[in-house]
């Protein structure tokens, strides 16, 4: 099938990948720009349809590019070639590779995560950044989270940044959003502690035991835990800190703690 | 003593503000910037004398920036007013805050570094980005590190970008640049142990002992360790990982290991 090539500016093909990069256009279609090499790799990997992918050779880095073109379209993809201009005004990064797809938003629920018999969680409130979201989805990533749960998130799964700052992690970490009461329920329901990361705490994270069905959550960069988790978790710990106060940040904090949890469960599963 | 009030953008002070951003004018004027209220803060608290002092109060967030002034004002800093244009031509940040200093570099040496019988040190190689290195700066700072040894690094401490990441620890945590051999010299001769971090490792860092006088080496962001470092370590760890084989960047490796140290010797210190 011939690809169609795109040299105008105003093709609206090109508004629309403009478009895709807020928000509200981007839940009203349900859809979500997935830009660079890499990360279209992971989607690829991790089964995700991919609707359309856009490329334009003269921004190409490497030479494996045809081969995930010709993998794309064989899992569906319809492709389009940009005029390096062309591609230059839908790229969002400030160095292009010349890879962008869109791809359609999914919606996980808690009750149809597969989870094994005990399970190691991240809980994430109200997370505003996009960065530190990518950041977190990497330490889940390899800490081996079974999941990731983001309780009333400021930011959301799809956001260009999250996808970047995740390194295409966030196709292979099974992500659901859901809102605290229902969050901790389930998590009481399925046996699952729920560990609160806090500096008030009494108890060491290193000299607690976090074996077992558990979920470590993590509180807003600003704010920190609300008092609904600070008041329903089975228990609360802290990192100890010799610098300033502000020297760990929560996805630093987070992957403290997910990998000292992994120490204490004989390694990583 | 009145404060110089500059409007015109054509100042020679805040054309050579921005002159400061690159390495090479700031290597031989031996100043660098220190942009924002927290950052300035930090210098202050850590008795780094600035040498000028630039705001602009129609860009403050807050209400302490005044007593910030002064405090600087009274440590020896010379302090100069910008009407909010002028401020906004000299600002790197995308949303300035108003203030803005010039400190002058300082050197550090091995020879200078005052440790305690069983320090805990970081030494990175080859680091290539300034955020990279500003966040592996929190780390050292969070995990009570005595001092941060920069091997042969691409990124120097006093870019803007190092400054930003580190939110100020950059001021508080001694950092020194020195090359490899003569680094693993002074670690020979202080009998401090060379521990690498690298995913070749037979050994877990977690069933390794991270006790005594320690040096964690970690590699640069795209080569890793080099051969030098491979072969010259008392030993080497490595972290085990889950998920993506990049899930883990250089920051992310040396905040875990270090937490391990501080978990098995008992604490921070």
């Amino acid at each position: 099938m011939p690809v169609e090539i795109i040299t105008s500016l105003k093709n609206p093909r090109l508004k629309r990948l403009v478009r895709l990069r807020d928000r509200r256009p981007r839940d009203e279609e349900r859809a979500f720009l997935v830009e660079g090499y890499r990360e279209v790799r992971r989607a690829l990997e991790s089964k995700v349809a991919l609707d359309e992918l856009y490329y334009s050779p003269g921004w190409f880095l490497g030479e494996n590019e045809p081969a995930l073109l010709a993998t794309a379209a064989a899992a569906g993809a319809t492709l389009f070639e940009l005029s390096k201009d062309a591609f230059a005004k839908v790229a969002y990064r400030e160095r292009p590779d010349g890879i962008l797809a869109v791809a359609p938003q999914w919606r996980r629920t808690l009750a149809g995560l597969a989870l094994p018999a005990e399970p190691l969680l991240l809980v994430v409130e109200a997370i505003e950044k996009p960065g530190n979201l990518g950041t977190i989805l990497r330490s889940a990533d390899a800490a081996g989270c079974h999941a990731v749960i983001m309780c009333d998130p400021v930011t959301d799964l799809f956001n260009p940044n999250v996808v970047r700052a995740s390194t295409g992690v966030v196709f292979s970490v099974p992500c659901v959003v859901e809102e605290s009461g229902a969050v901790h329920a389930w998590l009481k329901g399925r046996g699952i502690r729920a560990v609160a990361t806090t500096p008030a705490a009494g108890n060491l994270y290193t000299e607690s035991d976090l074996r077992g069905p558990l979920a470590v959550v993590m509180g807003s960069e600003q704010y920190g835990l609300s008092a609904f988790w600070l008041g329903n978790a089975d228990l609360c710990v802290r990192i100890p800190m010799a610098g300033h106060a502000d020297s760990l940040n929560v996805a630093m904090a987070a992957l403290i703690t997910l990998f000292e949890a992994v120490r204490q469960r004989g390694g990583v599963r």
